[in-house]
């Protein structure tokens, strides 16, 4: 195992005083002289023609400076599949139609809250009401209401993957098992709310400050729906207080700030407030999933047939996304001779879903792994030993989509074991008490260009100073995660320098270089990390080259950064201070800055991703027999994400996981009716607080990833899908009760229990 | 003469709107969440040493956050001169001793502007008081008290220059004249008062944002002053409402803003008020200039000895350069064939004088061109004549400075006696009424590398993008005088593009490229236009190379950018838009995005600058016989700027330097007393403003500069010398009176028309 200066330390992260100190500005926090409040009109109801707007009283309210409907705008359809133009089905405000209860239908720009506020009121709209569709059920019967006029049956995606027989593989099964399951929507619930501020530049060029996981992305769709050229819009990420996957398309109050700066020439800034977050913002896919799996009798997989539908609310989103990576994660974890998979896309009218941490990984793994677990029941397996069986391996090549370049997934199965105890425990646990097992595969990024991108997928530049310092320039985006800390302690390390020799300006469209595709899906270390390697071996060349001729080394020397030095290997004495190798270079050079760029684009590794990550984890459960409430006792993790670049923020990605599952376990739903979403509070959404977090033990376990940078892959985004299997396997063993209907609440419990004692 | 598409056009200035419009953001503007707002304690007292100083009462008034003295800080003594640091004088916060009155002493961040005024009332100083010298004179005399311990004389710069055989000139010079002139100091009077905004950022890095002519040299002295590296520092400079020379150095409020905002951990932001900018701020040197020339009887100059003594205030400030220019300017315009100059700059107890407008021009012009009419009419020659006589011409070398490279000198002075109707008017003038002419040759930038930079002079970037914009990063400085319009439309010109394709992102230093010396010295047009030039080049290597492919073009073709595409010369069909060839090149690169830059640093050519700019102008004025009020009745001005890039752009500058020629004429004057400035506010400071100004006829001499971007130089800084001279000459011509003492007040002209009845 190599050793490293800064790589797999707890380097605190570069934002954590300012956060500390309240210095960090997030973008509610940005004002500029002249700006105005900015609102969005919803419609109230879920699926109507818009007959008419009149919004003459409300432009007549004082200290109203605009007011803007769908008709004033270019009426340009957005989306994240720019590859596939038809997906692109949400205009920034409804024309025409409306499609959720919450649709944007008009924008207002005043002087303040309340004029902005009092203006909406004023707006007068017309409906013309249509039939609502609330589930994916109703919205694919024959003659269902059309949603989208250019989907007549509502399934905007259907996604097919096939490979070996799946026939020939269950009639060589000993023992086959058919389930479905229900899981919900859930809220990405980021602290901050959504919130853009858009200005007016010279040229009328358009400048806007938003929360996002994605300034790339915002910038291509914004340009493009305002009708301007794509640099002619300039996106920056302040500081972001988590996304989680609900920031990474354009949303409507980026164009309407956008679009009002243009119209009133003044700044314009929106921020949603949490009822309108709750309300109207992404969640996750709610889906059904039926899936039939075909064993041996000793537990070795032979089939699947996994077909999904997801319910993707009024528009795609990223659903397309979400029902691709669904039958992709049904394929990986473990070795499917045979596999099927369909996967259908839904309209309704409700708010829509799109990507969420896991990316349609917490659906298909809830599916796969507690059916494996009941499976393991039926066969008289341990859930361990099942899996140790059939778990994915170095080398492993799943069909079309990739080979598995680096994986220790048998070695967490046996770590977690290991750590909780796990054989011991599972016969002496008391009653009412139980343990269970849940397990992960996940991608580092995508490699399926669906954006259209004509950049690559991650760039970097570096600037180098004679005063020893460098400027690292990414468009990879920090919301929260710490990608910035993490991709500084790659390049510090590479370099030889401290963290504090490094400044990271990032996510700013128009300085940064172009371009890097966001934050999601798990792509920033491994892609931003590897386009900062790329640039730094050009640098390093340089340098080398400068040091080389200086102390005229024989050809043969290997020379390094280390220690603030560059040097021949070991020998610091034949070499220079990294400041006065960067000065040799601008001499060499004229005086012209040393600047380097560096690239990454996933190349020749299938169509899903170029790295996978593994883990397992073992949640212990005691169920109240009175009222049915699981409460989770302890956790235990071990996983494989490649080298660990930073075990502290590695641990806080597990505590949110954990947290995250928790809830989609437990405790958190959408409660709505006739498509009105009716928990927009966090009293009413229950989202596992500080309070609820059980005590947690992880391993990292020893890997390195050959595609990723210094070793590393994915982290914590993966680790979101296990606990839910784990907690529903351990009620299981409680209560004898399987939920296959997510959430796992005391109720159900409760039913379950009563069940099984008849 | 070449055509061009954009250069030469009256192409609108590209931040008109957004000032018309009240949308620019100078500094001030600028707001930051928990801003507090800095004041400054100056030194009531010209000369002291500081015997101690109590900020405990200030510290305890709420809403104080912090006071400092010079003794908190890391007591770094700066200056711009890098290049020679004994020259480097100048504390941020006065250590030990004051040496005028507005010396800083203190500084004070509170939360609000009253508490902050208040806080200076409460620092209590105590001074030992010590002699002050108010003049070159009292400041030179053996014995004088010593401003600067490591300067016993008083005299911190002299500078000699020396060619020919000064003797022998004049001992074959048939009419020789001596004569002593005084100039005064005036103010840049920059409508936008000073201001600063600094903030921590994360890992304790400094950002300013800074009313400054010269972000590079802030960034440099700033990190020194600090004892921080120099990209640990980022300046921004917001828009800027003028320099003039008066912004163009560290000063102390730029450092106290980034110091407190390190000790607080707050934005502060301190901004001049006008007292304190008329009170302390730069001034133009007042000089005492001994003036000897020899001529032939016809008017040939033989030779000329010039002595200078700078009244340089408290510090050397811009002084030094000052010094070696204005001797340098004693040489230009007029073939002399023997010359000799020394001049000193002498330390007093006034308010540091510095750079401004001109450089040292207008002041040693003054004494060339007054000096020039007299001996035209004491040897009966037109002041026309034996200017063309003398009158340099393109080829001619000035020894150890350069070869003028284009000069159009004689044409001006020709064009602007013919717009005149000079032998006429000459002639026909009634009493009362008089004609003059002035001169100026001024330079295009500097060569000289005082500031010692390791960087070119200049430097640029384009990024170049598929949607055919392009993206031009510069550190130049736009201060007001539109030189990002200009920039813009050189690179538009070479790469065939309209003004709204270019995106133009200026200095900044951590973002654009490292370096560019600043706006001063007329050095932007030349030396940044030849950056940009330099990387255009490169840009269109591969653009060519590009489109060459794709056609299978014929080696011998020759390619250019016009019109928005990318084609064989003339053959608009064998070509592609431009962002066509830019997406080709990009593919060819596997996406990555297309960037290049280019650099400009004058090499081989001497030690002054680059171009030489030259011009003439006649100035027409009547006299009030009884109150001696002099009124311009009308400028004509013709001058030699090489390739005129902007008209309307260069008639705005001369306006500007008619106003400032006419102030510095006429009527601006610090009234002083012992060191103590008395005109403080624009009602004692008689600045002309719009409704003084004379009707101005103004004509550009073709001409091209082969070292200048497309043809051009220096426009605008060398037009404020004229003025003086044109004037003093008409009023000669008008009353008789030779002024030989700046400002031509009403008093001194009919004291001067007394003693010619007598």
């Amino acid at each position: 195992m190599q050793t490293y200066a800064i790589v797999g330390k707890n380097v605190p992260r570069n934002d954590a005083e300012a956060k500390a100190r309240g210095a960090a500005l997030y973008t509610d926090d940005l004002k500029l002289p002249g700006m105005l409040v900015g609102r969005i009109l919803r419609s109230p109801v879920a699926h109507a023609r818009i007959k008419h707007i009149d919004v003459s009283k409300a432009l007549a309210l004082p200290g109203v400076k605009c007011v803007i409907t769908g008709e004033d705008t270019p009426k340009v359809k957005y989306g994240n599949w720019r590859l596939f133009p038809d997906t692109q089905d949400e205009y920034p405000l409804a024309v025409d139609k409306v499609r959720f209860i919450g649709d944007e239908v008009a924008a207002v720009a005043a002087l303040d809250a309340d004029a902005a506020a009092e203006a909406l009121d004023l707006i007068e709209v017309e409906y013309e009401e249509l039939p609502g569709l609330f589930d994916t059920g109703a919205a694919t019967q024959e003659g269902a209401p059309v949603i989208h006029e250019y989907c007549p049956n509502n399934i905007s995606v259907n996604r097919k993957i096939q490979y070996g027989d799946i026939d020939k593989g269950f009639s060589e099964s000993d023992y086959i098992r058919e389930d479905t399951f229900h899981v919900h929507a859930v809220s990405h619930a980021y602290l901050e709310p959504c919130s853009s501020l858009a200005q007016v530049d010279l040229d009328g060029r358009i400048t806007l400050w938003t929360s996002t996981q994605t300034p790339y992305i915002v910038q291509c769709l914004l340009a493009s729906t305002l009708g301007m050229r794509e640099n002619d819009v300039r996106v920056i990420k302040p500081f972001v207080g988590g996304g989680f996957g609900g920031k990474m398309e354009l949303r409507p109050f980026e164009f309407c700030a956008a679009f009002l700066a243009k119209k009133t020439g003044r700044p314009v800034k929106f921020t949603l407030n949490r009822e309108e977050e709750f309300l109207t913002g992404r969640r996750r896919h709610a889906m059904t999933l039926h899936s039939k799996v075909g064993f041996k009798k000793d537990g070795t997989l032979m089939a699947k047939d996994l077909k999904i539908r997801l319910d993707g609310g009024a528009y795609n989103a990223m659903g397309p996304t979400a029902t691709f990576l669904c039958g992709n994660f049904g394929a990986m974890l473990y070795r499917y001779p045979n596999y099927r998979f369909l996967g259908e896309h839904v309209y309704t009218n409700k708010p829509p879903a799109s990507a969420m941490r896991g990316f349609g990984a917490p659906q298909s793994l809830y599916a796969t792994e507690v059916q494996m677990n009941m499976a393991a029941e039926e066969l008289g397996i341990d859930p361990v030993e099942i899996r140790l069986k059939n778990a994915q391996v170095t080398g492993d090549k799943i069909p079309d989509v990739a080979t598995i370049s680096s994986c220790a997934f048998k070695e967490s199965i046996q770590k977690v074991a290991e750590m909780s105890d796990w054989k011991n425990k599972r016969k002496n646990l008391k009653p009412g008490q139980g343990i269970g097992i849940g397990c992960y595969s996940f991608i580092s990024g995508g490699v399926f260009n669906w954006f259209n991108t004509q950049f690559p997928f991650s760039a970097a530049e570096i600037r180098a100073y004679a005063d020893g310092t460098v400027h690292y320039l990414t468009m990879a985006s920090d919301i929260g995660q710490g990608s910035d800390t993490v991709l500084k302690q790659i390049l510090a390390e590479e370099l030889g320098l401290r963290m504090e020799d490094i400044r990271i300006t990032s996510a700013d469209t128009a300085m940064t270089p172009q371009a890097d595709l966001g934050s999601w899906g798990s792509r920033v270390t491994l892609m931003a990390g590897n386009a900062i390697l790329d640039a730094a071996k050009k640098l390093k060349a340089q340098l080398f080259g400068a040091v080389s001729a200086r102390f005229n080394l024989n050809v043969i020397y290997e020379l390094e950064c280390k220690d603030g030095r560059v040097q021949a290997k070991g020998r610091p004495e034949k070499g220079v201070s990294f400041g006065e190798a960067v000065a040799m270079v601008q001499k060499a050079n004229r005086g012209e800055q040393v600047v380097v760029r560096g690239a990454y684009t996933p190349r020749d590794k299938g169509l899903v991703t170029p790295a996978f990550s593994f883990g397992a984890q073992v949640a212990e459960v005691e169920v109240d027999q009175e009222t049915g409430v699981a409460s989770v006792k302890q956790m235990w993790t071990a996983h494989d994400c490649g080298t660990v670049i930073n075990p502290k923020s590695v641990e806080g990605q597990l505590n949110g996981s954990i947290q995250m599952g928790l809830g989609y376990a437990l405790s958190e739903q959408f409660v709505m009716k006739d498509g009105q979403t009716l928990t927009t509070n966090f009293l009413d959404y229950k989202m596992p607080s500080a309070l609820d977090m059980p005590p947690s033990k992880v391993v990292h376990i020893d890997s390195y990833e050959p595609e990723g940078p210094m070793g590393a892959k994915e982290a914590g985004e993966g680790l979101v899908s296990p606990t839910a299997p784990a907690i529903a396997h351990a009620v299981h063993d409680a209560t004898g009760y399987w939920c296959k209907d997510l959430p796992i609440t005391p109720e159900k419990i409760l039913d379950g229990m009563k069940q099984n004692k008849k």
